[in-house]
């Protein structure tokens, strides 16, 4: 293989770039005018089924299981293969152009929230939920929920990018993010080896955070890798994942915003709790 | 170039990886039996001074400089080149075997925090610092807190790596990185074009966060990569790196653990604030 020599100046080749190439630039900003819609509830989610947009429902339906009731929220469909993470509207919510984005509407001034981890905590502290109080265990929390956010880079935009949607398969990068990913499951694996949960005996934010990404490369359905990556050896891990499955706030955030997989996975706005029996699908 | 095709299970080659490739693992946990040092401060910080280090040391120089006796720390150095955070008392501080990890040992009973943003949060929440009470300004500091945590990887882990560490040069992941990065620094730019500080008004762990790594980048010293990504262009990131860079905590935690540079710029441990004047190199 002869080696390539980069330029003193990267330029913007615009014709390269794989899968998602069109929704990939080097500028930041709205490419269109396009106002977001905006429900009646006090929060106002702007997202997609992705593990990060996973992330965001599923906290919110397991504070409504919990009985609090203003976590009541409407979800509206992004489509990013689409670009309207590029609309004026999401822009001014999510300046990174990246979903999940947030607007808190519960109090007089209605504000932003971006990025899943920190709409999590922002819920989190908002209802006193899934969240420790003894600070040893939420010092866990915090560890875990900040590991979820610096390690699934890797997992998603390393080695995801590579063995799934890169242009051709190159093996070093493949190797490289392969070998961290492995990494990854197993310091979920001895964690979850000796405690139920990330932080120990309770379920937090940070299983909220870890089980979209992780959960489902266990499951085999992340970039069809379980046998290239062997999840099934990581047998603490399948434990946890089956254990969330279960739950119905996790069965029933997994739904939101959903536009792939069977008809009846798919709920592609959530306006009230009512959507996941009639599966109106409103797109 | 011919197609790579993976293999169905994926397995270890020792032998490939580039530059840190015999501290890559596709297994997590201890390698040898070694205890960690501990100090008579508050807090014991066990780091480097990589971009991720350097966020916790201007933190804690911050509280110090602010009035926050309670915040005195000692900081050991882990020199992550030598594999000592794969010994046994780095991996319980840390099971993740990354640099910065820290031992709280303010209260009755000791606790370990990881995660470099963690940590930020932690000491936020414990000290009420650097963390806005307005609970709009809190919600952009912390989305900016975790675009950092989630943004970085595909500047250090990405972008660094291929064009920095990589064995060999490839074309399409310097590529697919350098527009990331530079997308990246577009997304600051124009918050910053509006704002003196990421958060608004007020200097935050979101600034504390981001500014060791894209204000790195600003000044062309983070992969010598300046020229390559066009880092003047970005005149407001310029502005507040600068800006950052004239604060004396700023000064004091970029020194902290640092093993690389100038003499003068190196204290590879610090137990007292008198340390930097001494500059007594104990390791």
């Amino acid at each position: 293989m002869s080696e390539y020599i980069p330029p003193s100046v990267w330029t913007w080749d615009k014709a390269s770039g794989g899968k998602f190439a069109n929704i990939n630039r080097p500028i930041s900003g709205a490419t269109h005018e396009k106002d977001l819609p905006v429900g009646q509830h006090p929060f106002q989610l702007y997202s997609l089924a992705t593990p990060n947009g996973v992330k965001v429902t599923v906290m919110l339906e397991e504070l409504l299981a919990a009985g609090h009731t203003g976590a009541e929220y409407d979800a509206w469909l992004i489509r990013i293969n689409e670009g309207e993470q590029f609309g004026s509207g999401f822009v001014a919510v999510n300046p990174n152009s990246k979903i999940p984005a947030l607007m808190d509407r519960s109090g007089p001034v209605p504000f932003r929230v971006f990025e899943s981890g920190a709409i999590l905590l922002h819920l989190a502290n908002k209802f006193n939920a899934f969240m420790p109080t003894d600070p040893i265990a939420k010092a866990e929390c915090l560890s875990w929920l900040f590991w979820q956010m610096g390690s699934a880079p890797y997992l998603g935009g390393g080695f995801g990018h590579f063995y799934a949607y890169a242009p051709y398969k190159m093996e070093y990068p493949i190797n490289r993010f392969a070998m961290e990913v492995k990494r990854q499951m197993d310091v979920l694996d001895k964690r979850l080896a000796n405690n139920r949960y990330l932080a120990g005996d309770e379920y937090t934010i940070a299983d909220i955070a870890v089980w979209p990404w992780y959960g489902n490369l266990a499951m085999g359905i992340q970039y069809d890798a379980g046998e290239f990556l062997q999840v099934q050896d990581y047998t603490h891990v399948q434990r946890w994942t089956k254990e969330i499955a279960q739950r119905p706030a996790a069965q029933r955030g997994r739904m939101v915003n959903r536009v792939t997989g069977k008809p009846e996975s798919q709920l592609h706005e959530r306006h009230d709790a009512s959507d996941f029996q009639t599966k109106v699908q409103k797109s």
